[in-house]
């Protein structure tokens, strides 16, 4: 079985490379009458778009979603909601440089290997372009979770990290930089960090920390398909993740049971919450917090050494605009991941008792 | 749709409840002609099992486990294996302390919220007890991968940290000492600390990391089901785990990509491995190494403060024998899980091409 | 993906051989706080049984079902309901009449051709045995589905029929005669007749009605999984089904859409009901009726010609004892089948609407 | 869950609703190197499509489809396949006299019921507009299943059959006149029956007869997901689709088990083929073949009696152009869904031995 389906009763299927004609996708599975707001989803476009600021991609794209299903006056039908985003600046059409050539680190090589034959144009489906259709599918998982806050923020750019817990920052800042880094200071820094990273013709990794609150309780689907399990491969699954933690992540391995047990008080809450909002996989009403790795961005526009299908040596320079870093981009894709699981979850949970 | 089933083609349902009368599950999807191995299963369930020594929990467990079905004269037939463990040791039967009372940190409280209505005796579900179920069929899905070697082992105790990568160990040492780390004079270290532990009535956390070698290219389902991210759904799916990563991970966060990316050698292996085996979502024939975080075993042997289902602060102190530290048991969970995604993902990729 | 599970919500996966130690089962999604009648479940069973009356096969099998898991206190916990039945006939033996075999019209050749490998004791996977596991589940979604009313009965064995509409019968009567037909003047010479074929050493086919009455509105998915649909699959996966119809069925065809459409009254309910209680895919609160074919059993008491697996041409003679006619102890499967679909669209369709 | 995708491995996921701005789906997991001939696929397009002939509804519609992802240089690249078919004829915008009324056997009744509110326009998502994307996907598996057959036909028009077996007709005349049947003298009497029909503003019923020649032997997942399950759940999808049968079907349950038994070949071929090609739910290598039952169409060009939601009784006449008998377009409907179907159980199969 491919894999260009997520979900399992809230389902989004994707479609598209980059270069081709459009990419889209389908959301099955999302219930009659929800109201759809329009400027929302762009407006979770817009934050996930090719050169919204000076230390992203200056890279054109139209990320103009077309509904084409499964609305009607404004509301949810219960039918298939089918949607496209055209490549309308596909046409280029040079790439020869990149045809018969494996680019370091990306995912060329291994698609041929599977394959056989593969779209080389700018990546193909390996492009993160696809995550638009994530963020199209994640507003409107948002609009069904009424009430639930989702918020993720840059926790840190190669070495400069934000090291104050989330309760510590105020969440109105994030959009106020384009590093979408929580504490102003540090962005400003991260801000000229990245800018000295691109004009070295490289790049730098980074973190990003999510918060999601108001989750009702209840959620999760025991035993393997725990809240937090899907919560990381939801994550996984984005272009240039190499790690996820939740609550106490890999600190908390270093603590005793007596330090990191959350007490309850009579009401149920918590006095602390190394648990992360989850136990035993399923949500306790707490705020659920994660932590995701991304990697830096292999495009560099350097000139590598590198081999061709032929297993020849090759000298190859990125051509284009890239990231210089992922991570002020990839935060409303984070959120729509964690919107995506959360809605289909809260599906699943009606399904628990009779 | 409740969540007790892994995998897509080589698929596991699980059942059962710790003090109920048997656990046990099916696998659906191997295919007809493996020659099974049943010493190896048994092995594996060694592995995994109570009392094996003095640093786990010294409860008495059988378990044996007893095929009905889908083997036939030493092979597969390709229809369903189902199979039981008994719980031989479940009539004990006073379990008054925790019937009304939801212990910090475990999945009482949550499973109360769900679903309305659980079975308290012995954690029920919850228990780690069904952990056993993913061994057995991680053992089956390992004789179906011959050639491929999955090895896992402690890296960290508490502070206890195995600092050397990987491929500086020797894998034969890991079954040599009761904590199964591959550096044999740390792992005398974290045998005492782990007593020292036990005394104070504690618990404490660790990290497990586990290296795949002679992967197949081609592995993984891009865009969602990216092997690496199915790896990490499996991790996270076991009980008490916190965080993955895999190759360079969080640490690979700081890096420059003129520093991460993996050069190519001319017969298209790598010259680096931060990319950790795994491309695009797809495994390209190099190690897989990954990372799982443990928290410590939230039952203490110590009294604590927590609550009943009125909402009143009772006093409960941890009965029964329970493991100090959970890393040295979970190293063959780790790898059944393991064994359990690259099955899958083998036989998905019998599809990729015409 | 092999096929052994059905349902998508509330889903059962089945296991087992009919001559290996046990079959058995694994229902994942049964919500909680479901009341388990035990007894209930035990009297579908014995409506299916062997050796329950002088039409049927003699052969002694036990039926017996042990729970293992997911219910606690009599009720459901939202946790896999594990459970088996023990072969206990099984030992017998000697099967060399088979081992290298094909018996015509059954499923001996084709199991060869697609596992290469093959249980050959007694049809092993392909024997109707297996079809106990599905009354066991059936039995407990009756159990969910409280209020709706299923009932299957013998509408014809070869030629005899019932001619009469379902609605001019009394369904007190079916239980009143071993064939379970609702005539019970027909019922005597169905009886009659099976007892002579069965002198014969032959076989008979025949036909089951089956009508849910107060079913919901609003249970289908369409445009795949329409109600109908899956009721369809459903009777179609029994061992020996030929066909099935619903509402006017193949008769309907010859009719004028003038005379076919269900004229509705003021309250949304039809006048007529050629619809068979679905539009569209979708449950509009009248009778469900459909009609499902079954073929005569293709083990004779008589000596057949056949070959074996080098292409030889042998003499085979029935051994065991075996259903002259299959249908009167198919009613209760019949029944289990449109559980199970009624059972699992039921739960979906809480998740049509907001 | 929701209910429009269909088949496992390969994978159709459809959306939209007739009145919409486009309708279309995805295809995953067809596997790459598929050399994608388009004009075949247009070519059965057009045999869908309205307007075709004197006997199926003058409605113009676009269906031209476009491709926008999947394929490139003219082969599938093993990533999803979306395209989309656009509605150019949907502007009209006159609904009022169905906005609020209910159309007798149609699914304005069990949509509302079932969602709560419905795009009304032109049937929306019950429209059999949506079966123009199942011919699209059927035309992509035909092009995968090199080698086998897929022949269907119309084999009655109201009392009008065509008794011959499948095996006594030249399949070359079924496209040689409108009705698509394969005896061209009762053609031209179900033709001029169809135009009486249409005068009458009624509608009338019918079946299709389809034949799968040269389908691999193993095909077919037991014990629930058998092939002729799966046949008949594909065809009960189908609009206005009131039954199936394959094989002897209903009238096989007449015959005895020494008329019914198939003798063996010494070459493993059958003498008869009663079983329908199919035994045990796995495909033997013989002919499939199999019968679908058709309602006459429900929208009449005559004034009917309804009610509107608020059960109020309104006079309803049927607008527009429609069909007086659907099963002339419905034979490539019919063949695509086969299609489907056996090319995810051809993929399936791939899978069944080691």
């Amino acid at each position: 079985m491919a894999g260009n389906s997520f979900g399992t009763v809230f389902k989004l299927t994707t479609f598209g490379e980059s270069h081709g004609e459009a990419i889209g996708g389908i959301i099955d599975g999302c219930p009659a009458g929800v109201s759809i707001d329009f400027d929302a989803i762009e407006a979770e476009m817009q934050r996930r778009k090719p050169g919204q600021s000076a230390i992203v991609t200056q890279r054109k794209e139209s990320d103009s979603v077309k509904f084409l299903s499964g609305i009607f006056e404004g509301k949810t039908t219960g039918t298939p909601i089918g949607f496209v985003i055209d490549n309308t600046n596909q046409k280029s059409g040079d790439y020869s440089h990149i045809k018969d050539t494996y680019r370091p680190s990306h995912a060329d090589y291994t698609y041929d290997q599977k394959y056989g034959h593969r779209d080389y144009r700018g990546g193909g489906r390996s492009s993160a372009r696809e995550t638009a259709c994530r963020v199209v599918a994640g507003a409107i998982a948002k609009q069904l979770l009424k009430g639930v806050a989702i918020t993720a923020y840059v926790s840190s750019v190669g070495e400069l990290t934000l090291d104050k817990p989330y309760s510590a920052l105020d969440f109105n800042k994030i959009e106020t930089n384009p590093v979408r880094c929580a504490d102003p200071e540090l962005a400003t820094q991260m801000e000229a960090y990245i800018k000295d990273i691109r004009k070295q013709g490289d790049t730098v990794g980074g973190t990003i920390t999510c918060v999601l609150q108001n989750v009702p309780k209840g959620l999760g689907e025991p035993v393997f398909d725990k809240l937090h399990a899907d919560l990381g491969k939801a994550m996984l699954s984005i272009n240039a993740v190499k790690g996820f933690e939740y609550g106490s992540g890999f600190a908390g391995t270093q603590l005793k049971g007596s330090e990191h047990n959350d007490r309850f008080n009579p009401d149920g809450s918590t006095q602390t919450n190394y648990s992360g909002g989850v136990q035993g996989g399923i949500s306790n009403g707490a705020d659920i917090y994660f932590k995701v790795a991304f990697k830096p961005v292999a495009t560099l526009m350097q000139t590598q050494e590198t081999i061709n299908n032929l297993g020849e040596v090759v000298a190859m320079k990125g051509k284009g605009r890239h990231d210089p870093c992922v991570v002020p981009r990839a935060v409303p894709i984070v959120e729509a991941m964690a919107a995506l699981v959360l809605a289909d979850f809260y599906l699943r949970s009606r399904l628990s008792k009779l």
